[in-house]
């Protein structure tokens, strides 16, 4: 049996579910027409905007599914096409709340409708484009739930599929809320757990279990199976986003697409946060302190914060972590029962890229 | 057969469906606080905001599916508090782009996370407040979805009703948005169809038509059944909202709760505003014309635009308009084969509510 590099297969699906989301979205683009100008034009930006993704959500779908069953069918690039448009919309409404007037090498959507709407002389531009986008979001939403109820599978595993989204998306939610309250509390005192809560609920079992779940269920994988899939997915979310921390503090511009201190200047409250200040009896500790939220940084004072990440020991404790939750992970993926070499060998592929990229 | 009058029907729903409620989110509410206690928060603060909606929506699928069966089931209930969470989650969001800080004699969803968010010192707390509010309202969508995935009813059903819900919510999103970019343009010129549009598709099909073709549905009424019921739906919305519009203008706030001219303030291009400038041949037009959007009016200048309205001819067209729709909503009524007495009469009557209804 031939081994497919997991990029490989990627950008495979990537290539599928492009083409079923310009399908679907074209066809919702008629219908929404008819209500309105604007329903034709967000469906020209929704698409632009999904096309531009990575879709590692719709891979891991394919991933999922390929586990367990050889030949991926068209309705598991549907699933995947659901997922990018969940993670579309969520990424639409993120903007909004942080701001952020770029995503993905282009304007954000929200800011895409700021600036018609400055073009447009309309009235307070900024707020109209904010409200604009929370459409365009919630229409993604909506989008995505039409999409998962016109897969060609059997009712039951459809309504279950429909339940898990609808469940695994208010976590997210949950957890995002708690993500912009410690944004915005520049002094928030938070626990380890609270942490590794935000990294499972807002990143891991949404963008690594969930997939992997329903590829896995539509190929009528096992209770055990399943529920194994999900615990890999959460680890897997975890090493994922503790990377991310990692890139937002030592990652360059070039490579992450995000300038160098963002993460500091937000005040995010990772994991680095935590150790850096948990226990404070570091001398420099306070000032380092200081530095988090500040609007301007200087290259010597991100350099301070980087110092102090290895002195007080914190790069030592992220890499102990990281380990250890490769080895759950690893154990997990060795022990899933009845598997193929190939798949099993995506699976270990899928968690060494996650510890080791760079972008 | 004793007629229980439409009022009372809608009551007796009304309890059901909040019990319901209660059920739902005391469950989800369990799940939630696992992610953060701003998921336990949320759902009490969702909770206290649907209960004290009307629950129009979750009575009209209760009366779309009494009118083909007698006793109705636990489900319509569930169908119902769907509605209800699916409405509660678009005024969420609808408070945002208005900035309403009321709704529901009380602050506006995120108008609570604003002043949460000043009280405990928080960065920039209006704006975290909308980003909670969006959050909450994403939050409701997916319970909603989530209620209807679990209802007890023939799979097959299921993913129709999952269908329609998300295509009709589909196209309210996208007639907001036409709402939104209309509101923020202050010489936007508008046909007649248009506003029409934005009736059916904003108000009319979602508040009317969809609820009576879910209870239809589930209470297996014929094609032809359910199509004349999203009709007269649409219908009975356009009456409702033109009767919205009166209000807006001509109602006392102590009844709509409204302050009276807000919808001049705002610019609300409705059908008053349509036939008042369609045609611009009235000396007084354009003094007329520059009161729209004003954020200071004088009570005598309301006036002025009220004998407008009069001298006009407007209002005279208008309650053609009304008496037209109607008609054609009464011989569809008189129309829907093979349902009872009792049946027909609630239609009428809910008609006739929508037709003279002072709040």
């Amino acid at each position: 049996m031939r081994i497919i590099g997991v990029q490989n297969f990627f950008n495979k699906q990537k290539e599928k579910i492009s083409r079923e989301l310009t399908r679907f979205l074209g066809q919702k683009q008629k219908d929404l027409s008819l209500v309105h100008s604007l329903g034709h034009d967000v469906c020209d930006r929704l698409m632009a905007f999904v096309l531009r993704g990575k879709m590692m959500r719709g891979g891991l779908a394919a991933l999922g599914y390929s586990i367990f069953k050889k030949r991926i069918p068209e309705v598991i690039t549907m699933g995947g096409a659901a997922l990018e448009l969940f993670q579309a919309a969520l990424l639409i409404h993120d903007d909004i709340m942080d701001r952020d007037l770029t995503r993905r090498g282009a304007d954000s959507l929200f800011y895409q409708y700021v600036r018609l709407a400055e073009k447009a002389n309309l009235k307070e531009a900024f707020h109209t484009g904010e409200s604009l986008g929370i459409c365009a979001g919630d229409l993604g939403f909506f989008l995505a739930y039409e999409l998962l109820s016109a897969m060609a599978i059997p009712e039951k595993m459809k309504s279950r599929l429909n339940m898990l989204f609808s469940s695994e998306l208010s976590q997210v939610v949950a957890a995002q809320m708690s993500d912009v309250y410690w944004g915005a509390d520049e002094k928030a005192i938070i626990s380890e757990k609270e942490i590794f809560n935000l990294y499972i609920y807002k990143t891991g079992r949404y963008t690594f279990s969930l997939p992997l779940m329903c590829g896995a269920i539509i190929a009528r994988a096992s209770e055990t199976q399943i529920s194994l899939l999900a615990r890999i997915g959460e680890l897997l979310g975890i090493i994922f986003q503790i990377k991310d921390d990692e890139l937002g503090l030592f990652g360059e511009e070039q490579q992450t697409g995000k300038p160098v201190g963002s993460d500091i200047k937000a005040g995010k409250k990772n994991l680095y946060y935590y150790y850096l200040f948990y226990d404070k009896t570091y001398p420099a500790q306070e000032e380092i302190f200081n530095l988090f939220h500040r609007q301007e940084l200087s290259t010597k004072e991100i350099q301070k914060i980087k110092d102090a990440v290895w002195e007080l020991g914190v790069q030592k404790k992220i890499e102990n972590k990281l380990e250890e939750l490769a080895g759950e992970a690893g154990s997990l993926i060795e022990g899933l029962p009845k598997i193929n070499y190939q798949s099993r060998q995506m699976l270990y592929e899928l968690m060494n890229y996650n510890l080791k990229r760079t972008a």
